[in-house]
């Protein structure tokens, strides 16, 4: 009988084996991409200094960071706290190895991060988080930023989902440079709020919050105009050249864009992409180029991937300017709402290649010998030690691998190994 | 300039992209070693209930946890800690999901740990511990302590380390028996504390310790016969019987450690075996076989692996008995004092198979387009994308990769490539 609580905390993930599996196979499949990519693996501490993690948090963020104290001498620990993205320590990596690191720098870090954020269904207080980055020392070419979005759409395309995957891209400067253009510069933030949520509600409500921050008739219908631009590139660069915005922001946007797309579409099809002047990703550090990956058939799981340019990763620690670029898939996130929605296999068979059943104790050293052998030849193989009736030692067997080999004295002494697929029933002769 | 202090917080590892890249390939060494013999991965949340965590803890460990706060509400995460191992929150992990595993259960969690331990040289606060256990319902076979024994020699085996490694084998019992043969159970603790601390202090000093916890000089003298007797097995054994010690549980514990050596001896070499009586493992929940690993010829690098049998894993969580065998690699500090003793390359090129360096901006495109076309035949490539001169691209493109791929017009024209080995400066066509 239970004594106490077993479950794990609510906002945490526990998987059995076999998801456990999969989610594996998913987190591998990105790390071979990024690496495929050029993309260096890095690893930060989980814990560190709260001066560090606070120093850019602001906002919602920093009231979800988890302080850590120790149970004693906590006076030592007293400044410690739990990162809760893998960018700003990052920054503080590149200032401290400057030194030791080549520019550009592409690098990937896949690790847990975490928020005490309010626990709901699909929200994860501690969370894998997959990102690449590329930082420049002083400058960092636009070009780098179709390199982000190429490598996280092949990372995703990995999964084999057999629902489209779509990357909508764009760039803060169109968005800055039409509010600088229309002389809205003091009400920026709150436009910038409302069209990042302006997809979770009705239009109706858009167009209410744009008068509520005290826009005229005509600025409603210039910005309602203005986040409807969305589709291939060359609609959505004429469309925005069509606005006739004389704002040099704006243009250097639109050609950003432009750009940055062409590039992208180098290796990736005109179908997987888009330009969407709805997407600004809340984060107020991105200055230029922004995305967001979409499935399109299933609009409703939201954003699966994000990220962006920005100008200034290092602000906070450092004088010398590193600008960079970068992109995030929430594993975590990501798994719950593919599971959700049937996008990936929710249960394996997660079977080893073999099971070797020795019929008594008198065969355990031969079975560890040949699980060996097979172990050498790049097979999985497990050892039944149980001493139970051989029907119930073959059910184990079967529960855990494909492929039985029952090990008695005359296997022993003539080294010959039957192997029985335990789908099929087949026997045969084993040869390694 | 710098505006803050940028360094990890003491006790924690952050290591360069080179140094990661071969953290990283003895992790998946472990992790590949682990999943052919048979080891299911799993993975526990770091953050736990505190109730769950302190449950066994106790003494130094309760000391050294973490506990963690929200900024905010932090009354719903009060009572929330950051694991100290992997063993507890398998504990509780075997109880929450008994219903769908299948047992023995034969299991890996390889993940990073947090203890707060006084901060010294190799000493981590944060560190990865890589662990395999098996666990039984109701019972487990000792043969299975063997097949624990044998997977993390295997595993180790895999860092090519070019110095033998020695497991080191004893069984709680014997010494157990040995006491209660003596009538010293009162003064059981202190003896497994001091025989415990013997390979670090002088032989006199243990001598010592035995008189003042009230030993008789012929006591102390079994004691210290005792303790050194190692060696091979059979030397083992028969020196034990010749103790003449007329106690069950000592007979009991020569027999099992008998039994796990002959089978560990299937697949092992006697010569990285032996069996020695001061392995006892300072943690007190183990009852049966302990095992420690070292490198005889690097003494003063202590136990770099070690486990044991344990009858009582879910003791604190359930009624029900749940014993299991294990063992873990602390791969942090191994990897530390690995490369203190230079036992392996302290740095490694990590570089990629492919720079491309187009010429100028306009062929960025087909830049993009031939590194797809080589990751898609698994090849790691990078796309060079600054505007630096030609030879500024190479000198970086070289620092990257060990072949570059000068794009020009004419190759994009062609869709011809030369590759040049940066090493021996060699030029030939590319073929995919």
């Amino acid at each position: 009988m239970k004594k106490i609580n077993t479950s794990p905390l609510s906002g945490t993930q526990e998987l059995l084996p076999e998801q456990q599996a999969i989610f594996n196979s998913l987190k591998q499949n990105i790390a071979n991409t990024y690496a495929h990519h050029g993309y260096l693996s890095i690893e930060t501490p989980i814990i560190d200094r709260s001066e560090i993690l606070f120093a850019k948090a602001g906002g919602d963020t920093e009231k979800q960071i988890y302080k850590v104290i120790k149970t004693t001498e906590s006076a030592d620990s007293a400044d410690q706290a739990l990162r809760f993205d893998h960018t700003v320590p990052l920054a503080r990596y590149v200032v401290e190895h400057e030194n030791n690191l080549t520019f550009p720098f592409k690098v990937t870090q896949i690790n847990r991060n975490f928020r005490g954020e309010r626990a709901q269904k699909g929200r994860f207080r501690e969370f894998y988080q997959c990102d690449v980055d590329i930082i420049g020392r002083g400058e960092l070419k636009i070009a780098y930023d179709a390199d982000v979005i190429i490598t996280l759409l092949d990372a995703l395309k990995t999964f084999n989902l057999k629902t489209p995957i779509l990357a909508r891209v764009s760039n803060r400067k169109i968005l800055t440079g039409l509010i600088e253009s229309m002389n809205l510069t003091d009400k920026s933030k709150d436009i910038y709020s409302i069209i990042d949520h302006s997809e979770k509600v009705a239009p109706e409500t858009t167009e209410k919050s744009f008068h509520e921050i005290g826009l005229t008739e005509e600025e409603v219908a210039k910005m309602l105009k203005f986040i409807s631009i969305h589709g291939t590139k060359n609609t959505v660069i004429t469309a925005l050249r069509a606005l006739n915005v004389d704002n040099p922001t704006f243009s250097q946007g639109v050609d950003e864009l432009d750009y940055v797309l062409s590039l992208v579409e180098s290796t990736v099809d005109p179908s997987e992409l888009s330009a969407d002047m709805t997407i600004v990703r809340g984060l107020d550090y991105y200055t230029g180029t922004v995305f967001e990956f979409i499935l399109p058939e299933y609009k409703q799981i939201g954003s699966i991937c994000g990220g962006g340019r920005y100008e200034n990763l290092t602000q906070y620690f450092t004088d010398q300017p590193f600008p960079g670029v970068g992109g995030s898939i929430g594993l975590t996130r990501l798994f719950y709402v593919l599971k959700e929605y049937q996008l990936i296999p929710t249960t394996t068979d997660n079977l080893l290649d073999y099971s070797i059943i020795p019929i008594t104790s008198n065969e355990f050293s031969a079975a560890f010998d040949l699980a060996k052998k097979l172990q050498t030849a790049n097979h999985t193989a497990t050892v039944v030690l149980t001493d139970k009736k051989l029907g119930d030692k073959l059910s184990y067997a079967a529960k855990l691998a494909k492929n039985g080999i029952v090990i008695g004295e005359s296997e022993v002494k003539t080294g010959a190994y039957k192997v029985k697929d335990f789908t099929s029933g087949e026997e045969k002769e084993l040869t390694i």
